[in-house]
């Protein structure tokens, strides 16, 4: 996805799947020492760290800042090699390539503690999906092994999973415990009183990891920009194959970025604290995209729901998988719950099971109808003609200590 | 387990997990070739095959029979290490120690083929829990990769899963996906009218993986048989802990072995086809149980069922659990299932799931009660006094074709 030779391509595949890092320093916004008395409302925590001292974190990971967008309570920067998310209480590092993502994490850990008045970890998660070119990463990304044992130094409550097939297409997943509550003490910032949203809000993220692109998928993301800026170039990209309005258009902030001599990335900030990123490895043989997402969204809309309303899950899967057409994709959601399990009721987990089944193995109303993108979900769509048919090859639900996992892989059929 | 010097048992630490090797031939009994025209009824398939034959198999996995039952319908073969279980269509061969297992794979395929005319497997599934002592395993068991390694050598369809904990406690799984179905010639023996009770059962095992025995629990099984005979010592013992009457006695046919120095094993049989195996590493150090049983029980009696029928899931993880006072356990149900998830009904694993946390997390009625065994469960007790408190540290639960599975894990609070 970085600048290369064009004579490059065929020679040096390129790791798309990306190393992904998630680290909470607090519950919320509102946990973090300073939201009592910021001195630039909004940008506390973390996000009254300077500019500088991420971008001297990112040296050490091996990436730069090409472009950022700053929202109401989450700054989203750009890079060269994927994305970095600062909010208050908590900082996303997503990163591809050969980015030596978990380097950075002792370098974030100072910084938190040195400059955000941020000492300890509330929770870490650390993951990715199987390398295509594992022998190609270096430090501990050389293996699962290592990292889980880069992460025990770091950690003492860290527990490592392989969800999926070994043998096959798997996601790794790595996450601490919930630290327990710092004591009460009149000296800490914890003895104030509260505001009124102090309860954690509901966490959720919605990734979907993408392989063997159709070549129809591929093309748009195939020609560099020549008379267009790459930022310009990429943002008319977005918006001719639907990207721009997998959410409502009113409130997507789009920075995209295309890349010499190809590839794509973009971030999109939804609301106040909401955001998703897509990265695009285009090339025939490693060809990949992803797509994450922390909005929350309905697991079924009500029949009868308006359009331009955000999509509910299963149209939200249906409008990235229409997009990168891919021959074989995982698609996992990761919430918070709230350890009231004893109702009969379906299980987030469950419902959202149903609704990956239902968007990528039920038929698709829109091939029916003539015309992409007059469909009822209004979603952005380029490719609703093609009649396409995934079948399931792993389901499989996980219950943490505060948290439920779906996670469930598809291939053509 | 196997017989050694009495000096070496603080020497030469023991492998308790064992690795569990399920081969289906055939979906039934009823599917096997000989099915149609028995020369010896219920002797037909894997079970007509002579006792020699597998004596020969068990010699490379380097164990030896010790004594079998035969049911109805199954054979339970006793080993120095573990037990062998042979139905028409069905081998189980569970092993410990340094039993070279998977060895034995080969031959029995042979077997199969040339002595039982069932040249196909319909399903194999091969699974243990992490070794404590892995250094100490042997060929294609020193390493999990190696185990799948040599099994994708055999087989074209596996897929082999980490269940749990990757760093900490774990259950490995590889398994078969259904074989597709023979092509129908007059020259196949599926041509002919087949009988009524063709449809496929459900498929149901569930295992008790118990480690750090509570020193109460592992006292019994120190002692060596003096005075009684090897098996006279282990059927005292079972009856007088309680193993005996984990299932209504009157169903329940054991077959039991006390090891010099120490150590335990025991096969039952159940009804026709009904199994349970349990075995015991009883050293400090090292101590393990595991219990296995495919007989399918429900998740849960209504109120009022009469306390000499089958015990539901929750009452019979609370007696194996109390006979053993485990410090970490894991509870596994794999079965059958069919397919029909549309319903918004609890699924058989969630209904698992929630036995499994009722059994040990929730309050035991027995513990309020006066004298162990007078209990409303009139289950097999001897511990019941004892106040014991689990926390469950992991929930998972996978869908294959054909197949679920809940894994649940837990500690002692």
């Amino acid at each position: 996805m970085t600048d290369t030779l064009a004579s490059d391509i065929a020679q040096a595949p390129f790791e798309g799947p990306e190393k992904l890092l998630e680290i909470w320093f607090a519950e919320s916004p509102a946990h973090v020492p300073d939201a009592v008395d910021p001195k630039d409302p909004g940008r506390t925590g973390l996000r009254a760290v300077p500019r500088s001292v991420w971008e001297d974190m990112l040296d050490i990971v091996k990436c730069k800042v090409l472009s950022v967008v700053e929202g109401a309570e989450l700054d989203a920067y750009l890079l060269s090699e994927s994305s970095l998310f600062i909010s208050p209480h908590r900082l996303i590092l997503k990163t591809c390539g050969t980015t030596l993502n978990l380097l950075g994490l002792p370098r974030i850990l100072a910084i938190a503690r040195e400059q955000a008045n941020l000492p300890t970890v509330h929770r870490c998660f650390y993951s990715r999906k199987s390398f295509m070119f594992p022998e190609r990463q270096h430090g501990p990304h050389r293996d699962w092994k290592y990292e889980v044992e880069f992460l025990d130094a770091i950690f003492d409550n860290g527990a490592a999973y392989t969800v999926g097939k070994m043998n096959g297409d798997h996601w790794l997943l790595y996450m601490t415990g919930a630290a327990a509550p710092p004591s009460r003490s009149s000296k800490t910032p914890r003895s104030v009183p509260r505001p009124l949203d102090l309860k954690e809000r509901t966490d959720s993220t919605i990734e979907i990891l993408m392989s063997d692109l159709a070549p129809d998928a591929r093309a748009p993301f195939l020609s560099a920009p020549t008379d267009l800026s790459p930022m310009e170039h990429a943002q008319a990209l977005s918006e001719s194959i639907g990207i721009a309005s997998i959410f409502p258009a009113s409130e997507t902030v789009l920075d995209a970025y295309s890349f010499t001599p190809c590839g794509y990335s973009s971030n999109a900030l939804i609301g106040s604290d909401g955001y998703f990123t897509i990265h695009v490895t285009p090339e025939a043989g490693w060809s990949y995209a992803s797509f994450e997402c922390n909005v929350p969204v309905p697991a079924a809309h009500a029949s009868g729901a308006v359009s331009d309303a955000r999509p509910d899950l299963k149209t939200l899967i249906r409008r990235v998988a229409r997009i990168f057409q891919p021959g074989r994709l995982s698609v996992t959601l990761f919430v918070s719950s709230d350890e009231d399990e004893d109702e009969d009721e379906l299980s987030a987990v469950e419902a959202a099971q149903k609704a990956f089944k239902a968007a990528l193995t039920l038929p698709d109303k829109l091939e029916h109808v003539n015309g992409a993108g007059e469909a009822e979900d209004g979603g952005g769509v380029v490719n609703g003609a093609q009649k396409v048919c995934y079948r399931r090859t792993d389901k499989i639900n996980y219950e943490f200590e505060g948290y439920e996992l779906a996670f469930a892989s598809f291939e053509l059929c």
